[in-house]
């Protein structure tokens, strides 16, 4: 059981940024996200493009936003559990919360944030004969920890930059690499994809285009993968993992049945600190919603601020919160 | 008259950001401010001092925070009048504004926009006698116009940057220069502090320390300047202008005639969209109060950014808000 002050649920900007405003109440954090990175939308969306609205940096790159905020945070130590979800929120008698992910890790908090964005970032599953019977058993959509799979045999497939970066860095690792492809030309970057074909000319990963997978099957794990061409010929190879990298979508999920108020896939929220109804429980950033609500990284920073200062009476009851200027006092690290 | 969409009172990091979030939505502005320069406290209190809670600039330098807010806005040029006091506003028929200063300075707008932060900033006043009698004849608190004082006799009182400041700047510029400073040591930069007794030991300057300006005398404009030494020796010299350099001290000044709701020297928002109670004059930053009120500058920017959404009615009766993000608009110069 990881013990924090604050569990924030999702580390995109605004779920970083409400650490550096807990640190300065002295508030620990524990931060839970379904991507395996920081970052949220921006790392996953957007991390070449510029911002134009980050007061007083303007046109900064997203993932530069992301790299700044991490450093903004790091005197404050906060704890990451990535790439799991947030399933369940349970209370305990005290008041407190243990929050649970599907891969069993539990934080317990005085205090739960939701920064959850649009949701937790699920992946897009192909239509694939035993795809969900195999997950947990060879399927991966996300890779986590990439030594998992030294010196067995994967087959990957998509045609976006997920794919042909996985498919460039197993290259190195795993026995065997196959990457399945429908088109003849990859979507992502140009230069990865050069990269992908000169290790097919080499015969260092196998590169099936104009092809789908079309089936798993195996004994309990895993075994073999069937590949669909375009002519309709199916053929099957052997395989050990197979992880299909079609991009992520946003869901609300389970936040959704936490008996929460919510209104259009958002956490109803009291402006006068971003608290929802039920004790305990904040909702920071895009997730949140509230009467002339702007789903703005710049209007997250505030809310964060804001709900910081109510969080402070549930972490330490017997003391008055003082409020200081960081210019004045400085940053005190943990 | 000046023409503009939204007069914004207060040039103080709200003020300014509030110019990039009316940009995005095609409104123009004008500001106004009592200091002769942009920043608000930024400027005129702690310009060196590192602020660690700006999100995604960590330790950022006060006077860099504003520079880059100045770069942010550039494209869609505001106007400014700068060391100029707003004292009063006037609704027109019309629903529309027309905001004067001080020096008679008429801005034409839709919307009024308080950003004064703690009130504007207006000189210490030394106990000298026929002071003020002499104000705008010869007595000055500010700089504004360094030409004014070319070849004329100018005696400055201080001891701090300002006070050194100016004495370095317009040794090359007056004809005669005398500083005078209770103390004997400066408590401004101590390279200016050298500075300044380098220019009195070579002659440049009059240095005259331990003493302090007592009098002012003249015949409609100011002619001779009092000075009294530590052991009460007074003696008198010939002056064509004065300036007291004390600092600067906020003062919530005539904001408070303006029918505006006002709870201890803050105007009363509505979270809603930072709307005063006077329909089209809103109040964002420091100036504002609400329950749950930071004096924070990330929060004046999430106020700024709300209260355009909601000002753009009046600026554009006819047409429809759509929101759009920066990273995938752009900005669109005007
Ligand atoms: C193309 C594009 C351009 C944009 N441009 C701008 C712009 O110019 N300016 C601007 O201000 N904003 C812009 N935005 C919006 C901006 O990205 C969002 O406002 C911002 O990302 C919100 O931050 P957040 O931290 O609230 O949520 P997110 O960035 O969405 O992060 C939420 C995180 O929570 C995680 N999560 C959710 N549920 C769970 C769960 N149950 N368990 C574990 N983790 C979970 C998600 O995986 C995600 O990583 C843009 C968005 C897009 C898509
Ligand atoms: C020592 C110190 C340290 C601080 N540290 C931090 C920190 O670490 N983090 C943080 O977020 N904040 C900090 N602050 C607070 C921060 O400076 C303010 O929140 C910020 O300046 C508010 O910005 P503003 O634009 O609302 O107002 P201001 O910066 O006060 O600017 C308001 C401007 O309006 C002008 N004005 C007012 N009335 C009139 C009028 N009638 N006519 C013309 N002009 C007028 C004034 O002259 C002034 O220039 C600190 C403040 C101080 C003093």
């Amino acid at each position: 059981m990881i013990q924090t002050d604050i569990c924030i649920i999702g580390a995109g900007p605004v779920g970083l940024f409400a650490v550096f405003e807990a640190g300065l109440l002295k508030m620990r954090c524990h931060l839970i996200d379904a991507l395996p990175e920081v970052g949220g939308q921006l790392s996953e969306i957007y991390p070449q493009k510029p911002i134009y609205d980050i007061p007083g940096a303007p046109g900064i790159i997203a993932g530069d936003l992301v790299k700044n905020l991490m450093i903004q945070i790091e005197e404050f130590k906060p704890g990451f559990t990535l790439g799991e979800r947030v399933e369940v929120i349970s209370k305990q008698d005290d008041g407190s919360y243990i929050v649970s992910t599907n891969e069993d890790i539990h934080v317990h908090c005085q205090v739960v944030v939701i920064a959850a964005g649009l949701g937790s970032f699920e992946p897009r599953k192909p239509a694939v004969e035993n795809l969900e019977y195999f997950e947990g058993k060879g399927v991966h959509y996300i890779v986590k920890r990439p030594e998992l799979f030294r010196d067995k045999r994967v087959v990957l497939a998509g045609g976006g930059d997920s794919a042909l970066d996985w498919t460039i860095f197993l290259a190195g690792v795993a026995e065997k690499v196959t990457l399945v492809h429908r088109g003849e030309t990859f979507r992502g970057a140009p230069d990865s994809g050069s990269k992908v074909f000169e290790l097919a000319e080499s015969g260092k990963i196998d590169l099936v285009l104009q092809s789908q997978v079309s089936a798993l099957a195996g004994n309990g794990v895993l075994k073999e993968v069937s590949l669909l061409d375009n002519n309709k010929i199916t053929r099957t190879i052997q395989a050990d993992h197979f992880i299909p990298l079609f991009g992520l979508s946003p869901k609300l999920g389970p936040i959704a049945d936490w008996n929460l108020g919510i209104d259009k896939s958002a956490v109803v929220v009291d402006t006068l600190d971003y608290a929802t109804n039920v004790e305990r429980i904040y909702a920071i950033g895009d997730i949140n919603t509230y009467p002339g609500k702007l789903k703005l990284i710049l209007c997250g920073f505030h809310e964060a601020a804001i709900m910081m200062q109510s969080a402070f009476k549930y972490v330490y009851p017997d003391q008055k919160l003082s409020f200081k200027y960081t210019t004045v006092n400085g940053v005190n690290p943990f």
